[in-house]
């Protein structure tokens, strides 16, 4: 979706913006995070063309992000409900909330926050490493190459 | 930079993407983060055309997330360093990355691994209770208004 040039790149951060990088449709995302599922609800909360809702709303489902149900007959209309592939995407999203919460939010503090269900507390996305347990500092992450860049030659 | 609509959303997710959704810009970021520093090197890794990338350089520059350095005199010339803030959002592009690694890379596997320097475990981007400390599934996550959105009114 996001055109020449990315179909060359054997990364899955490029492969992800070829689904999520598209105007608007992470915002879709973290609508339907928010709990909104039908045409209007996504149309009054983002203000974009119709058109343009249903082409993304499309290739959101095609992706496998949404499912399509539907929520009445006669006649037949169709809620967007978040695939558990597409639930997923709530840690980039909220990692990058948190990084827009800190850098980009005005005095009156962040629109919205994400809370642990369970026990009410901040969630926070952050670098852990799955061998030694330990917190990891962004300056400290090394991003190597791995099987798949291998392969590609 | 995602033009109208954008501008109307309280949200610290629509405003990073406001800076980092351009096409190509996360794709950039990922460079930087990889080593990447002048312009010629992010030419060839990304094979953009040149007044794209001189483009979003410069809006990367304006907005704080890269700084412009001289490493070289007659001619002058200029390399790209993440700042602080450039260096923050390796987070969600982590994050992006293996939501990806997870649902669309091929068979051979991950095409980049994100590295822990200290112990050269793998780095995971992960949501935690910065109340209760747990490890928090995607599913108990719970995004509601918070002060930001309040003085918006």
């Amino acid at each position: 979706m996001l055109g020449r040039g990315y179909g060359d790149q054997t990364c899955s951060i490029a492969r992800t913006l070829e689904i999520v990088g598209e105007r608007w449709t992470l915002l879709i995302l973290r609508d339907a995070q928010l709990g909104l599922s039908r045409f209007d609800e996504f149309l009054a909360s983002l203000g974009i063309a119709s058109n343009v809702l249903t082409a993304r709303l499309a290739t959101l489902v095609e992706s496998g992000l949404l499912e399509r149900v539907p929520y009445q007959e006669k006649p037949v209309r169709h809620a967007y409900h978040l695939t558990a592939m597409g639930r997923e995407l709530v840690v980039p999203v909220v990692a990058l909330m948190q990084w827009g919460d800190r850098h980009l939010a005005g005095p009156e503090g962040p629109p919205r926050i994400a809370r642990h269900r369970a026990c009410g507390g901040d969630v926070v996305v952050e670098p852990r490493c799955a061998r030694c347990g330990e917190h990891v500092d962004v300056g400290s992450i090394d991003v190597v190459a791995g099987p798949g860049l291998a392969a590609r030659g």
